[in-house]
């Protein structure tokens, strides 16, 4: 049985492609995200960008040249200046932004050009995942069952707290290599819902991170969103012409702004436990998506940090506990604070407490309306 | 009876000598002080520093060759900086503190010299006041009973509130142009007794203002601090040759350190009320010695602040009051937060509240020991 899985876990052929989303704001982590330093370009997890992280643990499952990225238009030089490995032809920077399933999509469509059985694996570029050989490990599963058929795989976290913020799904019967048969997907539950669900055991939190053969993607869009599958393929036609650049602006406008998730894995699962072909590999990877700075705060104390996470140049504190402070570079002393989320960039401070960290988004709202362009 | 008191207020002859006492370090305006940039130097009142209003306002009652400043060898330079109106000379940079009285005993001392009949008042530099015409009219009334006798004149403030922080002043019979006869000091008492003092409506705080004729004081050093004043006649009497600073330096340490209150007004006052010939002038003149963040918010409060002090390049507030918060030239969001005292400066970040903002001075200590002298 363990010979078998290890057959499975590395397959020479077909040749797998990542496709890394970047297109994200991560306005929860003003003042130090920025239009054009976006969540994924910061070095939340370690000295290197959440982007960096992403595409060097990939790296160890595809070579550089198998990798996409897409991104937006402010992001896409910034990336380019953190991603040395790649070329600038595998950033896709959309014109707008239309979700992921175009996004996806795309890179779906493009590839199957010139390589009719790739598979693609869908990634965040944003998360943390601290079990760098565990994640190969569910990653290979992966990638084996969508090389094996029509498959789409889910990576599934296990629920550790009753959080409204993510995407269920609900599993099903035992499938081969640990993984489960997807039966549903529940988007943000509220919390009575969520509660239930992690109570349940059987259902994981949506990852975001996917595996597919291209063409089973391809099928897909052109099931379930059939127009916006035709506009892409027109898109794709172009890639690698004069004309592509052209084309991506003018046609991607008109596609669909709609996730994977509700496009097509709620419809996919419409069709039944086993018709669907719909798995999920409960992964047990360290994953954290670093939400705000809350999550962030816990993170940090997962790392080292004990009653406050600091980052600064010398730190005195007193009666002080639960902070998260930021200022790198400048000595802070913290008397008498508890809970405070406080970060200090060059041009703005950012003065809240961990409770009210998803209320960040706000600011960046306000900054927005009032034509601040500075400080966004 | 109005016109006597216009003309006791205007005093021709004697002349009238300001002497400053700037060498306090303000450890509870950290991180915006420092020790070469003391409390009396920033700018917490207005645009000019505490020192400059001072001299400002003091100008109106004498010449700028009448001042004295008394500070130490940190802030000699930045104060020759702030106050272009003063000579070199005028500055007496004490070689080590020894707090109130030989400092203004020196003063005396050396005035003494070629102005027998100077009246000397002494007057911190770190105050607010905010009524100049009215301090100015209490200042006459002062030099006036200064210059009519042996007096001792202090500047008494209607207490506001039961503050244990503070010398008390308790008061006797009604002498002329509304001074009264002065019973007795007490030194910061404990709430019970501040409580008792400020209900009993007849004691004031003790502001550190004092005024009395040079030869006065010089009498009273020498009756209650004879060692003292005999050191202090020594290097008086070298003072403009060039022996003055090395006099001053080698002399000075041997001073007693004691402030004006414990060495000469208390035991002056067991003379009983009559005898002693001490007064206090109840003043009125919108003092404030802002002792700390939280004082200064309060007083923000006055100058128009409104839930928040906020001094900033911009601010975005939401479900935020009672804070004070300084990033000068940042952009400043606070969220879901209440009564904190946030102070940026371009090397430091102080995070407290203002219930805490009298343990300020404990980081200060705290920097001191671990000898981190760029930050104090």
């Amino acid at each position: 049985m363990k010979k078998e899985i290890k057959t499975v876990a590395k397959p020479q052929k077909p040749e797998f492609y990542p496709v890394i989303l970047a297109g994200g704001r991560g306005t929860r982590f003003w003042p130090l995200s920025r239009k054009c330093m976006a969540k994924q370009l910061l070095p939340l997890n370690s000295q290197k960008s959440m982007i960096q992280e992403t595409v060097e643990r990939l790296l160890a499952a595809a070579p550089a040249k198998n990798f996409w990225v897409v991104t937006n238009g402010d992001l896409r030089a910034p990336i380019m200046r953190q991603l040395k490995t790649l070329n600038r032809k595998q950033l896709l920077a959309e014109p707008v932004g239309r979700n992921t399933a175009p996004a996806i999509g795309l890179a779906a469509f493009i590839l199957l050009h010139h390589d009719p059985d790739a598979i693609l694996g869908l990634f965040p570029s944003d998360h943390v995942i601290a079990n760098e050989k565990q994640f190969h490990k569910d990653l290979a599963k992966g990638i084996a069952i969508a090389a094996a058929g029509e498959n789409i795989v889910v990576m599934g976290i296990q629920p550790t707290r009753i959080e409204t913020g993510y995407g269920y799904i609900e599993t099903g019967a035992k499938a081969r290599n640990g993984a489960l048969r997807v039966r549903r997907f529940t988007e943000k539950p509220d919390t009575e819902r969520a509660a239930e669900f992690v109570a349940a055991g059987n259902y994981y939190w949506n990852s975001g991170m996917f595996l597919w053969a291209a063409s089973t993607l391809a099928a897909a869009l052109h099931e379930y969103l059939p127009k916006t599958a035709k506009i892409l393929e027109q898109i794709a036609a172009s890639y690698g012409t004069k004309k592509f650049e052209a084309t991506f602006k003018r046609l991607y406008p008109q596609c669909e702004d709609i996730s994977v998730d509700y496009a097509l894995l709620e419809p996919r699962s419409a069709k039944g436990e086993e018709a669907s072909n719909l798995f999920c590999i409960p992964a047990d990877f360290g994953w954290n998506d670093l939400g705000s700075w809350a999550a962030h705060y816990e993170h940090r104390l997962t790392q080292g940090h004990k009653v406050n996470a600091v980052e600064s140049q010398g730190v005195f504190t007193l009666d002080a506990q639960g902070n998260y402070l930021y200022a790198p570079g400048k000595f802070i002393a913290a008397v008498g604070v508890h809970n405070l989320v406080v970060v200090d960039t060059g041009d703005a401070l950012l003065i809240t407490t961990r409770e009210r960290a998803q209320d960040v988004g706000k600011i960046v709202k306000y900054l927005d309306e009032k034509k601040l362009k500075k400080l966004v």
